[in-house]
């Protein structure tokens, strides 16, 4: 049984008058990374170049927010409303960030990865993307980072994709990624990737694994999460309820129930 | 009682194929902006300076990690090691940032505010630092944004000083951040700001509210949170727990305790 | 600072093949106490009575489910809907337990245990309810534990009650109680007591500190967040948002946006 | 999309004045029901009988408390320790139960569920176990609901036991436990039912589904998890961490790297 005396990481050292991330004096990096560039330090245990440092920062502006909509800040507001501090507040999004909400970066990570080991060459990925379509269609599931209830199509992989046109920086995943566009699009699905499957490309092609993607989107939104529980409890009335009008009760009939057996309460 | 289907909010607008926050079209910002003056904008409502967006990006590199050492951090590690998912984890450690951790930040930003609000006379400033000094002193009690159990100084103070004077961006905060402690000096008391002081006097100086302090550190601790849960996950056996060794039992012995009554127990 | 090796606790005992709580061996517990009995003794370190253990059962039912209506059930089900799984879904809901949901069991117990410290006499105490119910209206703050937003009067208030008088158990809580109730009719608002109200008298009176009240809210409801998590992932759709024509946008209108400085993004 | 404003449940029914739970008014539930009977109706839709109830009333007692060492436990006393509320300790702890710790409850009884399907017949069950014991050797995975890093046995597992014996109220699931048992110690292996597996068949016994069964731990956990914090809360010093020698770090040595490029930190 592992103890809670006995520690190991590889992310970082401290000792007094010192801190070491990944390798690095973190207080040389203050002034000197940005903050997407540390993410990309600590996820990867690489420093970035300056291509990756700003593709993760794009990855994370993109992600940051979509407004009262996400289940996340749902539930962040609904506990902010409450009367529960910030960190709590925020704890209950991110305790509802699950697979139907964020979920889709990591899923669509591990498909592209897919497609893309089926590489490198051109017909290959090809023909692995028809595959993973056809199977998608055939058992009527969706494909992960395709498709939004709101846009179509999603602006945010729109300027994902414009960025990594004017970098020059598009790889073997977001390659991957058209393939799969293409061959909906052949199959008579005008579906278009949306954030969390441009996002997929981009982290792939930067060397962010998918073991990791989630941890961005994390990140990314714990931003949101922050801003809309201070609006709520800055502006908004507490106790955030339904009306009864909005709730159908079917479960059984009272009048249908016996009493509950006397040899209950006799205790 | 305020309901559910009526959210009012000045953070975001979402419509079909557009995502707006805080007056921006999001998708311009992509590749624009980083996520730190992303965050800075979410927070405060304006878009950063180039100086202010350095200076936000500077606070969040230096409050992201801090090793294994941090409550939030062990329990991040802890629930991971529990089995349960990145979210879940990640939501352990939000949870556990509390007042005494993290929350110095904001107790700061509310002290240097109390001195700056006594400006914008040097003399005047200077005898509220006094004040707030030898409250602390009588009272026994700790100022916030000094002192910390490892670091004499704390080396990420140190850096974001030097990140202030490289940009030219010292204002009254941080100024009556450097009263305090010339006022402790004076008073015997050898105390140096630590992180949460110096990125209190960052924070206010560039425009962020006190009330919005505790936000920063969630938002930078989110990353480290979340390696630390995948690197437990990873690499360490599941089910962190403690020797029995190091549990010391206080409570009523066993052997003093009659049976439970008979009564109880024949219901 | 503490460390993590040791740790001191008067609730629990373990060592192989023993677990002792509060100074009973908790398996000689198992078929012998009830859960409330078992809560009773863990929040106050003595066995019930089996006036108290009952009354204990009582309030733990009477606080377990409220529909869906509550904030942490709200929050439970918008966390199990984004496809988070049950632990970090109840999570969710606890985090969304705050001072204005649950909270004012807590503030009811602290008011109540002001009046009381006012007696024996009922003059006295009388008085007291008195000046706190004037101290309210001229405020115009709400009175802890009367009165409900569905509920004119609470029927959970009127089921502790009749509890109560069944067993004989009313205590001087209860009483300080009914002397608020009296002392705002007498200022002529109908005001009754709701079940936070009556469950701070009947925990009071059964020897439960103001401190735990909050904990009973938490193991009570506990119960609900469970059934409810667990029916959102059974019956519904997953992702649940709100539809656009629900949200207002306050914020500033993009056209009086200038674009983001050039410098910005030029790095 | 589902929307907010779209409630269906079965569980519970709110209007003014009356509150009913599966059907029954939960007002005349209070004083006649335990909380051990409430969660059995809550989580199965039927009211229990007298044994039914007094069955989950004992796995309730079983799970409520096992000291510091659980990492549930953990998590809510650091984040007690850091400052934070009740309610976000609690949730830090609920968030910490995982696969690895309250997760053998629903894996057990998945595992009997098993077993017991190849019935009713003694001598198929029998061989549905030897096939599942056989597996676990062959695979070297653990078996869900056996053997405990402490207690050999679980005297929990034993007290469930006796209460199962004394009410006579042993059916196929406890006897599929008994038979992977037989077969365990067939095989030259004295693995004994631990308290996960000695709950597992029980709650089967009593008609609780195995997707429920990691609720009946949350529900019975969060009493222990309340007392821990409140205890941490009001008897150690804040801050919680671990000594420094206590941890290894084993990432890149900070001299074997270069300095972050210059072009990272020119903009």
């Amino acid at each position: 049984v592992p103890e809670l005396d006995t520690w190991r990481t590889g992310i970082s050292f401290v000792e007094p008058g010192r801190i070491v991330v990944r390798g690095y004096e973190l207080p040389d990096l203050v002034g000197r990374a940005t903050f997407g560039e540390l993410v990309y330090l600590l996820v990867t245990g690489r420093y970035p170049t300056s291509k990756q440092g700003r593709m993760a920062e794009a990855v994370l502006v993109a992600l940051a927010d979509h407004g009262v909509h996400a289940p996340s800040v749902l539930a962040t507001r609904i506990a902010a409303s409450a009367g529960s501090p910030l960190q709590a507040s925020v704890a209950a999004g991110i305790a509802a960030v699950g697979d139907h909400h964020g979920g889709a970066l990591a899923g669509a990570m591990q498909m592209l990865e897919g497609i893309r080991s089926a590489g490198p060459h051109d017909a290959t990925m090809r023909r692995a993307a028809e595959l993973r379509v056809e199977e998608a269609l055939r058992d009527g599931t969706r494909l992960p980072g395709f498709g939004h209830p709101y846009h179509r199509p999603d602006p945010r992989a729109q300027a994902l994709h414009r960025v990594v046109n004017q970098l020059g920086c598009s790889g073997a995943a977001t390659s991957a990624l058209g393939l799969v566009t293409e061959s909906l699009s052949a199959s008579g699905r005008a579906l278009m990737p949306n954030v969390d499957g441009a996002a997929a490309g981009v982290l792939l092609d930067i060397g962010v694994e998918a073991t990791i993607g989630r941890g961005f989107f994390l990140v990314a939104r714990c931003a949101g999460l922050v801003v809309h529980a201070i609006e709520e409890q800055q502006r908004e009335r507490p106790f955030r309820t339904i009306a009864p009008e909005h709730v159908t009760y079917d479960g059984p009939d009272p009048k249908t129930r016996a009493s509950p057996p006397c040899g209950a309460n006799s205790h």
